[in-house]
């Protein structure tokens, strides 16, 4: 079954000690879409400028991303441009400029209202129920959010997660929603806000599933060297939601391997600047991963 | 097959937001002594003062610690105060005061000297060392640490890790000693300096082991209320020393399943004051969590 992801489409401007790396593609739903993409058809939503570079349009293409709902307007792409510490830990804003994403409100084509899965990767919470409000009846429903976000739209999102099936958030910004610093009450506390499925990310850490069968620990894939992380946790959860929707039987079956799954792809975001190495995956190598995983964690 | 232990005996006064607890049962022998104790016989080496609280011998003779090798000085036990802040994440040391244990040079029993499982928790390297000097052929040497050591005593422990089948350290400690923010790189360089076994705690991101066949990665159980963390690392290697020693069969065959009853052992350290919750539980609570793990990391 098909995915539907929204968020943001952008330009990156990564640098890092060692590196500097202008006008990658980046965004919310970039990481997401390629990385759903590995395991079934995704449709995109998004906006970009005319300035968009045209191998950018093709990299979606090679991974049979339907563009049918990514505007091309008069403009600038949105750009972000930020630098990260020696440690890879923490990074900093130096610029962003919204560009054509600052009037972005998407209008879904008909053939996209009735996809089951609906990913909205992090943008406003506002645009990301404008979204849902177009969907028809939608199987499962799951979105990112940012620290941003809980600072300047929480009513928004207050709003939204009463419509989610899953919600997911890094543990810095699940402390910020519950003033909760234990991941397990706080992951308590955010049910109550609406989500049946709850997902904090803990980075390298990996991350936890709270649902209805209870926690699911999952771990991350060993790096000794990270590259790049940004874009990690949205390839992560694209990975998930592209697994799921290509997996048959309930959601409580499949659940746990998705987020292996996204876990996995995460761990190949790492490696390279922007989608630098996520773009050049194989399957087969994602459950090389997958397989590794088992006899990392087996005991 | 029996465990020695040999650290620090102590009573530990532990302030909280919500609670002041004087003169606990505490120190690192203590706290891994009790842990192993589940799991099979256990010789304890430490000294302590004549205001050594009655109870807390019964305690370690509750659980069948041979206490032949706990010497009991004329003179004040080693008393540690520390102080948590509200998130238990973060702790000062409010007193430390040496007593007896200042001048602590342990002489094993000849019974000792030929135990087959030497665990050399948390104390001074050169003590650690000494201690290692006596034992005749054992089988399998671990040793934990703490920063203290790795500021004022680099070079005793560098000595030390040269001698150790396994190292145990948190994930500050092995930033501390390599220098490296990755846990793996770190653990790649910490194999350098000795030991065939290393294993980093990450508190409630559980830990690493890197090993002959590979990394295992393990999980923390999941505990929604941290009382009281002190020890929990103490508690995770006894129990792993414990298990091991209780194990048939190769090391690679149980070290795996041992870090999981490590694991167990220290989450239950953390429900409670001290050894409070620990010295209350029974091995079928144990084996119990062992099976939850098991259901929160399957996939």
């Amino acid at each position: 079954m098909s995915v539907l992801i929204v968020g943001s489409t952008a330009l990156d401007s990564i640098k890092t000690p060692k590196a500097e790396n202008p006008r990658l593609l980046g965004g919310s739903a970039s990481h997401a879409a390629v990385a759903a993409s590995f395991f079934g058809p995704v449709k995109l939503v998004g906006v970009v400028g005319d300035d968009f570079p045209r191998r950018y349009i093709q990299l979606y293409q090679r991974h049979r991303i339907d563009l049918t709902g990514l505007q091309i307007l008069p403009g600038k792409t949105f750009h972000w441009s930020g630098e990260y510490e020696l440690n890879m830990n923490n990074r900093r804003t130096l610029l962003t400029e919204l560009g054509v994403f600052e009037t972005f409100t998407p209008t879904l084509p008909t053939a996209h209202q009735t996809a089951p899965f609906v990913l909205l990767a992090n943008i406003a919470p506002a645009l990301q129920n404008h979204v849902l409000n177009q969907m028809r009846r939608p199987r499962f429903v799951a979105a990112d959010t940012m620290d941003l976000w809980l600072n300047i739209a929480l009513p928004d999102l207050l709003k939204l997660l009463k419509r989610l099936d899953a919600f997911v958030l890094n543990d810095s910004e699940a402390h910020q929603l519950t003033k909760e610093d234990n991941v397990f009450a706080a992951l308590k506390k955010i049910h109550k806000l609406g989500p049946k499925y709850v997902i904090i990310k803990k980075g390298s850490n990996g991350s936890i599933l709270s649902g209805p069968q209870g926690f699911f620990i999952c771990p991350a894939y060993p790096l000794p060297k990270v590259v790049d992380p940004t874009g990690a946790g949205d390839s992560f959860v694209g990975g998930l939601m592209g697994y799921l929707a290509a997996a048959n039987g309930s959601i409580d079956r499949s659940i746990r391997r998705a987020m292996i799954y996204g876990s996995v792809v995460a761990s190949f975001c790492c490696e390279g600047f922007g989608l630098g190495r996520t773009a050049k995956i194989k399957r087969s190598q994602i459950d090389q991963r997958v397989r590794e995983l088992e006899k990392l964690t087996a005991f």
